[in-house]
């Protein structure tokens, strides 16, 4: 058992990364066949191969989650844990599926989704990037905020000047919002573009306002990993000195 | 009343905050009422509701209004002060349109949006981005200036490659600037775009130079930033230091 | 004599600023009044007035420039330095168009918006900034090598892939660099999309490194400005030291 | 010999300078020609010279490849490194379409592009770029490997809103991978774009994201170049304290 915990819970020995590059090996498997069964027009021959698959692999999962929680520390904590969750939600559609009408738990299929975050779990270098973060946390709740200010009122502004000559792209502040999202981050698909002078001039506002939004968030990731990386840095500089 | 004071000019106390969570979430359902009033097909039903939640959030508005100015240490300056401005422009629209008719004054609704800066006032990391933006303000004139001669030098130039084959698009300089400023912020709409061989040669400078210009914006943000944490950094190894 | 000299060429006197405001207010003048002139359907009525502001800011920047020709400590040296050269531009084009067919000068026009230049020379924030650009010289020139290159692979990559299919869009080497050039910046007009699978996963890595070279040049021009404020910063921190 | 191999091998001495300028300028030269061959409409005079052009080229590039082969330390290792694979890889397509059809070795003249690469050959301040990252390694790879999950989240997410009302455009979540691409990367052609709201406010998540990932990029690439010259700056630093 102390065995399986060490293969199962640890990747520094060769057993325990040959099982986590299985597992891994096994979403990217769990991924593509769901991407595959999004293609409507599939033979019955694949849709049973695929079924086939997905089986094989929801199997091993559950092995895997039933082991996960049979070995851990303190089980229930493990199962209201965020990777338990996952582990959970990763399997349970499939469960839930057999037992109802296909049809209706289509949107169950979303949740086998999750099994994504379950590649996270083996990175360590999300701990420098989480520091980072903790760092420019404050600014980034005042970033959010303003970018969600700035978002509503280039709503309300465009809807103001644009909703009488296009009623139908404008209709109302919510349908405008749309717009203000696909500007501010500057994709600009151009399915919804201003047409009036005032619109024009106020979309020129918001676009410079829009990009300033994005370089402060920028800026502020960028500045919070270099400090991240200085105090690193600033550590080194002292233990070299003593 | 140097209770109320401390209520309303305070939120250090369960009583302040509670307040100020109140005065916010005022502010939201104020925001959302706006919004589902410019739906175009609403019930009568619908419009009487929302015209009772505006009324009752203006005078509550009002009231906290004029309890601010009553408990102001110098009033004249709070009436003066940008959140002074900002409380009494949330509020005035509602009186005004009651004496005249609704539709010429549907515009000061927009006003009522500033009640959005409300949010800001109780951010205290906003300090932190003043004192950056105070480090870079230097360069972002600069880079602000410089933006607005490489915009116009786009509209003047693009202007001249198509106005003769698009005439409509680009009927002057100043509709040429619609174009300079979506390519320039890297929006691209596709409402507008060059056709002659000289105008794409001409635009693939400018994007060339737009793209400096939004790294460029980018840099001093980024760098202002982490000079604001580098002070902070060098005060903390300073005193650590002694 | 040494006096007018003092108002021209500094601005450290309320004479000398009083000049400067007054000649970058003429620019402006003359900026929008070239705008104006773009318009194809003006009055008669209106050419002529705007005839006459054109002869007087021409008038005024021809003694301006004769003026700081005459004070100049090297008359040749100022003649041939950039501002020198940007001067005799901006007032060219006037006198060349009286002798000729107004039709054929159009073009000189362009030569006009040189004088926008003038403004940046009253900048001192430029120096930092040039400082900043001096220290990231080597990475820049790294830089724009690469991203030509990248430019030149992506429009004979998507040539490729989609010539057969699009053979107007995608006509040439040549023809594909405008879609290279409007997707590289991320403008992505949508004038020109590749359809074909080969061509869209192209897209895809084409794409990814776009992001890449862009994310690189703000990291260059963001770096380079930290370092010429770490530099100060050192400066300020050896003096406050000593 | 010793003195050709200073003249290939090295780039301090007049002739070395000489020689890899000629060899870049050829490179140069060989993508024009490539290029203008893309034209569907060339007359058979052009055609003839392009040919000529081309064998000039190539035989000159063949000589500097037996050149560089012949005065090599190690042999093998040169004509397995980098370079030397590109440098073959650069005249080869030349002869293998000599001996077979012209129109089913078309795909290999793309190999001819990589003789663009050979300009990076004589960059140095690449090793300053490949320090940076080799620093920043590990975000990036976490960075890359999370830009895809969120990639095909975004494909899955949308297929789901929107493959019912636009089965062309969103058919399969491999199909939807192209707007999410699009989409992700700001560029925004408009050729696909989510109709429903449920979609729409996916997209809306899906896009605030996708900038977060982008600055994320931005601010790696920027903190470890400001890591790699605060490193260089600090042994400046020891150096002039010492």
């Amino acid at each position: 058992m102390a065995g399986i915990k060490r293969i199962i819970e640890e990747n520094d020995t060769r057993a325990g990364k040959a099982f986590d590059l299985f597992i891994q090996f096994l979403i990217f498997v769990s991924l593509i066949t769901f991407s595959i069964e999004t293609f409507p027009d599939l033979s019955d021959k694949t849709r049973a191969l695929l079924r086939k698959i997905e089986i094989a692999t929801v199997s091993i999962f559950t092995v895997e989650y039933v082991l996960r929680l049979a070995v851990a520390d303190r089980r229930v904590r493990f199962a209201f844990s965020f990777f338990g969750i996952i582990d959970l939600l990763a399997i349970l559609p499939f469960y839930v599926s057999v037992g109802i009408d296909a049809r209706s738990v289509r949107v169950f299929r979303l949740l086998r989704l999750f099994r994504i975050f379950k590649v996270v779990r083996y990175s360590k270098a999300i701990q420098r990037f989480h520091r980072a973060l903790l760092i420019a946390k404050e600014e980034l709740v005042l970033f959010g905020t303003t970018a969600l200010m700035v978002l509503f009122l280039a709503a309300a502004g465009i809807h103001h000047f644009e909703h009488e000559v296009q009623p139908d792209q404008f209709r109302s502040v919510f349908h405008s919002l749309w717009w203000a999202t696909v500007s501010l981050t500057t994709v600009g698909y151009g399915d919804v573009v201003p047409k009036t002078t005032g619109g024009r001039i106020f979309t020129f506002f918001v676009l410079v306002i829009g990009m300033g939004v994005i370089s402060a968030l920028t800026g502020i990731v960028s500045s919070a990993l270099t400090k991240a990386r200085g105090l690193e840095l600033n550590n080194d500089d002292h233990t070299s000195t003593t």
